[in-house]
């Protein structure tokens, strides 16, 4: 029976990778088990947060020595998502999910699985469109099939890594006499997580195929998945998805749940998907290992009713507004600060809240 | 018998007035009356921010108008305090508070009182430095007066708004041969924030008199008020105090009530100061008016034993970090996103944590 | 015959009048003789830079008690721009132009002459759009007629201070049913500085009437206006123009000429306008009472033929990058500091370049 | 006779080392060669710049892979020094420094040289202290020694990266009951930089050894070496050299000279620097390898006695705005924007500005 085991490992900086090289060395985990890795790098999460890739670069580096493979090797058989920026009480880490063949028991129930599935390298005048939307939907859909999840009901967050377009690739689409989506880099990061987000819920079928259309990216903000979870980064080409949910076919210790918080402080949503695991509040500080979750400055520009004035703030991007306020609460809730909480929510959960999703040992 | 009216009035922008010359023009309330105004604006909340100024004289000329009385006179009768940062879900607003007599019979138990008080203009060397202690002191004693509080345990909320060093202010204090506390003016702020709430702290007697020396400024973290609120802003020489609290001889709708928050993500506190004034949590977004709270990035680096990066983010201050997350904290529990949330809590509440105030329409 | 003077004034803050107070009081110059207001604040220069309105109001009010004036009179009489960003050596300051007849024989040659002019209030949805190319050129030519200029080739700068889109703007434009240009409050400004230089071009007769359309805003960036320079702020609503060139009709002490800037570090296009003017190098920074320019970072991704940061800079905004840049880079010929240089070049002079125009003592 | 050839090869990120691959794949340059390698990187030269480690670990595993040696045999033998910032007009390179032996004639005069040093590993406390100071001397003289100079007059600049205090080091440090020099990571550069550049002083005679006293470090600012150029960074913990000068045993197509920038508009220093290796200014673009300098915002708050906002900007660090003006001002003499300009230069040249080195192809 397959098993998937989650390891928390805090980091001194995005190039520090000890915590994984300690559990290699000391065998706790293989790696040729790993099959994602989520990180949050202490950057500004925007265009030029190079911690991202430089995180990417070291872990894909320990991980090509420990398999004697390539880094090409690494990359096609390992998601590695790092997430830039740790504002407010957030704390650099990256999680590791490992797959084993167990002996144990089936244990009753629903156990946390795990998949992986990736795209082809996508041109630049393809980020943002059709073409993104159409082969992330495909991605999704092999992330299911590896992770023996059989009803997508029990998909509860899917991680999807995208490209943004760089200076360089705007230059190269115009070159080619094509139109990128935008000519802004910074721009291109939410049409690139709008069009990924867009193909995860179609996959899952929380929008209907041919529901979407191209001119929807960015546009219609009521067209969304629930669970979906992306981030742009300026280190790959391809899009690379990875799938979290329950399946009966794993003997994980631990269990996923989610929620959609509908704004930056529902707290109430945090506390739903604790109780959906069976999680008393008291315990969650020992219990949690994770919690995942996207947010988003309103784009209305609203928080209940109120004005907020993250989008006007030209000093500090409204992402990293989000970051700091939905990490807090949810830090607040579940006693642990080193959580995966992204920024940037397009078409990823309602607009001005987005997916929540917890990972904890089951009892 | 005096009755404490509170009015909360969003901001479109610093210089936004239309709400309070609308309460003036329906003659909701007098200029007269007004004894205190509390306000965010949406600014950086650092050396460079002018929308505090901006605010501040803005306010003070409607003011001046309405009572056909000079700038001077008006910020001798008024305390008006504006603090920069907005972060999060956090909004730009002000809260009026006027003191008014009534025929209103005695209600039962404490009410809520306010009193203001001033210091001298103090000199550039003075900031940080023992004087600015002592006149603080003098002034919150002064106010404590004003606001017919007798007994320093009733006193929940102690505002505070003082001078920071400017280059300018930096260069006088040398030419003419004094050493300024600090030739850092964003240094300056702390510096001034600090000695400041230690003047509240030996004016409540949260700390004996003796105990206190200058020394102890910005080094001795356990020292420190557990109600005082210190911002720092560059225009004022003076350090003015708004003391807040409870008193029999008050007939005013609100009350108030405090607890320490430990740390950025303590939403007991919050749920603590609610229960205190018997407002169910349910209720509070109806009859919670503001909170006011005080804020800081651990300076350990460390939120509950794990590591936090808003002391090495050299793009984005702490103080913003801190706002972001504490905001958006009390903000989940009361369901309100105009609040009174403040940066840089040195000496004010324990390390890592700050005061927070609530102040609600009592049952 | 009427004569241009020129005072620059330094601020030692954005709400600092003391300068232009003391001009008044001793009579140098009369408050109905100011005819424009140029200054730079020291604020960020972008969507919630506040120093703009806040110096624009300061000023204002004084203008208006010095004239026994309102708020509007003064808005109607007097062109005041206030530009944000004094990055790297630039300083804040105002410069003010005042006319006054005057009984001087007519000097040799033509001489400094100032014009203004102004568009009605712009709804939200006709900001960046044909409605506002239109309504700028109509104002350019009424303020070439109250300069007294003749002759096109004879305007070498036109201030154009132009609305932005605030976050409270597109969402009212949409409740209208309105399509903004675009959805960012950021890029707005973008738009309406680009619109606003189209239209000077048209009024210059740089670009033939019918061949500017809509769609050619920031997309046809060949098209450019050599003289225009456009700012973009929150605090007003309408489009206002100031026409500075040279006039036979005038007998002002002080000369312009400008040079057209082919990138940031172009130091012999400011070299050029300093010899127009005769002024040597040497003297400039006696003779030089102001450069007007404008600049922006290269769209391309390119100075030289060589990779700039400039754009994907998410933490600084490209406006700023380029000012520090354009700033130094002029203030090295001419020796001062406080000079106008503003930021976002778009259809203001050559890509990646912009106009400069040099102001100086003739001869 | 030896010879030192330089190569500038842009850098299209942090971790790109396609160029530096590329000579080293066609034989253009050996590894074993490469002694020293200077570095502009895209970030923000602050404290959580990650670039320069980035930078440092990517071409580091380069050159191991090379040279089959160590990730520690590298550090030894070859100087790699990368600086965050590439504001303004800047542009990301490196620029290699390759020592061999030559078969050529003796060439007539002096030509480039250069050595490298380095101290131990500093401990916290140490940093920004007289042991940081003495440390650092000793190993510019070993530095100078390795490059063959033997006169202290033919040195035209001395790189030095040094260690900053991160929060980890500041605690470790008051762990073991020693008292770092500062508690604010930010500062820490400073004091690293300054203490660095009195050492630098003392090896050239600068300074006389029994001169420079700990107390001086930050505070006797008319101290300083007129060639030393400090840099702070989080990847080290010793203290590391690289001598640039003249030598009669050099046989390099190159030479090197410096001027001091008595501010950041200084051009006449950069024109001073290019005639004394006979360049003509039209010949700059094609025969400037590279100009090294440093330049900071002047303490005093003023830049020719007219006040700058540098010091007072929270949103935008003063090195920041320091070097988008110099980097401009120099680019726009050599008309080259792949220039090493380093930041925050104190005891770095005269206040307010700093050393400028021009490299350049002689005749």
């Amino acid at each position: 029976m397959q098993s998937v085991d989650v390891f928390r490992i805090p980091m001194r900086g995005p190039g520090d990778v000890t915590g994984l090289a300690e559990l290699l060395a000391r065998g706790t985990v293989r790696a040729d088990e790993i099959v994602a890795i989520l990180g949050k790098t202490e950057g500004t999460g925007l265009v030029n947060d190079f911690t991202r890739e430089y995180a990417v670069e070291t872990v894909s580096a320990l991980l090509a020595d420990a398999m004697h493979a390539s880094r090409t090797d690494i990359s096609r058989r390992i998601a590695i998502v790092m997430s830039g920026g740790t504002e407010g009480v957030l704390s650099p880490h990256m999680t590791v999910f490992a797959r084993r063949w167990t002996s144990k028991a089936a244990p009753e129930g629903k156990r946390l699985a795990v998949g992986i599935g990736s795209t082809r390298e996508l041109q630049p005048h393809e980020v943002g469109r059709m073409a993104q939307i159409q082969a992330t939907a495909e991605a999704v859909r092999a992330a299911i099939a590896d992770a023996g999840i059989d009803n997508p009901a029990d998909v509860h967050f899917v991680q999807v890594k995208c490209p943004l377009l760089r200076v360089a690739d705007i230059e190269s689409a115009r070159s080619l006499g094509e139109k990128p989506v935008t000519l802004e880099t910074r721009e291109s990061m939410a049409w690139s997580r709008g069009a990924s987000a867009l193909g995860v819920a179609i996959a899952l079928g929380e929008l209907p195929d041919e529901a979407v259309r191209e001119r929807d990216v960015l546009a219609a903000r009521t067209m969304y998945s629930s669970v979906a979870s992306c981030s742009a980064g300026n280190e790959q080409k391809h899009v690379s998805v990875i799938v979290f949910g329950m399946s009966a076919a794993s003997a994980s210790d631990y269990g996923i749940s989610h929620r959609a918080m509908r704004d930056l402080i529902d707290a109430d949503a945090v506390r739903g998907a604790l109780a959906d695991l069976g999680v008393p509040e008291a315990d969650a500080p020992k219990r949690v290992i994770n919690v995942l979750a996207k947010c988003e400055a309103d784009p209305t520009g609203h928080v209940r009713g109120v004005r907020h004035t993250m989008l006007s703030d030209a000093d500090l991007d409204a992402t990293r507004h989000a970051r700091a306020a939905a990490g807090a609460v949810i830090a607040s809730v579940v006693g642990v600060t080193t959580l995966y909480v992204s920024g940037g929510a397009e078409h990823q959960g309602p607009p001005g809240g987005g997916p929540v999703a917890v990972i904890a040992k089951l009892g």
